[in-house]
């Protein structure tokens, strides 16, 4: 996955290698590529050879990619600090910020549409998953929700904020490739479970670790969600809560798995890691 | 064109409404809607009904609305007035607006993904086509350009400046439309020359009437190119020169559009509108 983003390069037009380079900065700033490794490892439990949804992996972090950057904005969260390195914007400034992720967006996009090799109307149906995922009933809406909703939010409240801010991606993630290669039916529907599950899985596991993890290994200032005055997991139930609401969201996307059959060994990996990684 | 773009809503999701507002504040602000009038108007050159491409023609015009959003940014060229009215972030505030146009980029090309009927193979392209113009290699390229490049900038360097940020997306209006319904050979090859000599004509007027517009008819203040130490084809060739500068560009985006054959009265309509707009 590594290696076929770092061979990708955006700075053909003359002029353009200083947006080039923010652009590269930030995609290549080592995240722990979840969603592409996703992509990859529900082709493997359909039975497919990985490599033949790299373009729309790719794309799927890319998106991931700009989102990051905008949210790290001085309007926004203003985060200094992004996987131990200066953020896009502490780098760049702020206006190539700006466009670095404009651009990731548009050439996420790009990529899909130009590269995803399968029949027009699956790849047509991926690349429309990834739009909804990004738009406003997704990141997009999630953020927004972020950014404006009140100090106190009920549970529910809370759920519905992540699940369209990180959810929606990660589902899509999965989603995608069901869309370009899935064979329909039941199995489709379990692994669209799973993926669910997992975008939830994924934030409470996020919100526990803001609390608990060492600055170093998150490489962001740890606890910047309370001192940002965020809602989280932690915040709205406790620790002790979180840490069970993780382990019962852990059960259901593994049950989805086991309901799915096809080769799931790597999925299963994944939802393990989610749930215990330490950064 | 105006009650398409009336009756888009990005609304649904529970708590975003707000989002919606800010969006549709900026796509329904009166703009020229000179894209999308092409887009249809290249239809109908091609003998087809203008409304099958309603939706790609919305979708162009909702990634312009997203690039003004953006580039009137404090961070960016920080203007405060657009199209006689705030603008964006002076109405819903910095980070709504960042969101704003993160939204209407997503939602455009959804839109054009999910509503826009034809061969899969053409919507696909015509998509691609879209994200070009948008991205490195078009408007966010561009509009780095216009944030990065030195004061003084040679001819060439302005015309390709301008080329990536304004032309590549009047370019796609008709090119996208060409991908999606062209018949292929000479005539598409004739309306590509046009569209692209349109693009430049667009800009030399946007230049030209930056120094001899009036503020009211403009709705942003007059001369603030020069405020903002732009480089116009103005500033680098002076206003005589600039105008016959006008007149070579529309008269070869005629002389194109002639050579293109088919019902091409609207096309020429658009070309002569430009050149002589007044806003």
């Amino acid at each position: 996955m590594d290696a076929y983003l770092a061979d990708l390069s955006f700075g053909a037009e003359k002029g353009t290698a200083g947006l080039d380079e923010a652009m590269r900065y930030s995609l290549l700033a080592g995240g722990k590529r979840i969603r592409p490794v996703l992509a990859l490892a529900t082709a493997e439990a359909l039975g497919r050879d990985p490599d033949e949804v790299m373009p729309l992996a790719a794309a799927i972090e890319m998106v991931h990619t700009y989102s990051l950057i905008h949210d790290d904005l001085p309007a926004m969260d203003d985060d200094e600090l992004r996987r131990g390195k200066p953020t896009c914007h502490v780098a760049f400034g702020e206006d190539v910020a700006i466009l670095a992720g404009d651009g990731l967006f548009a050439e996420a996009l790009g990529l899909a549409l130009t590269c995803q090799q399968g029949d027009p109307v699956r790849v047509l149906a991926a690349a429309r998953e990834l739009t909804v995922a990004a738009g406003v009933g997704g990141m997009v809406g999630g953020q927004y929700l972020d950014v404006t909703a009140p100090e106190e939010l009920d549970p529910a409240g809370l759920r519905r904020l992540h699940e369209l801010k990180t959810g929606r991606l990660i589902a899509a993630a999965v989603g995608c490739v069901l869309l370009l290669c899935g064979p329909g039916g039941p199995a489709t529907l379990h692994l669209g479970r799973f993926a669910e599950e997992l975008g939830v899985l994924f934030q409470i596991v996020d919100d526990i670790l803001d609390v608990t993890g060492h600055e170093t290994e998150l490489g962001k200032p740890s606890g910047s969600d309370a001192r940002h005055g965020k809602r989280t997991y932690v915040s709205v139930f406790g620790l002790d809560r979180a840490r069970e609401l993780a382990n019962d969201s852990h059960a259901a996307a593994r049950a989805a798995l086991g309901q799915a059959g096809g080769s799931t060994e790597r999925l299963e990996q994944i939802a393990d890691y989610i749930l215990t990684r330490q950064t």
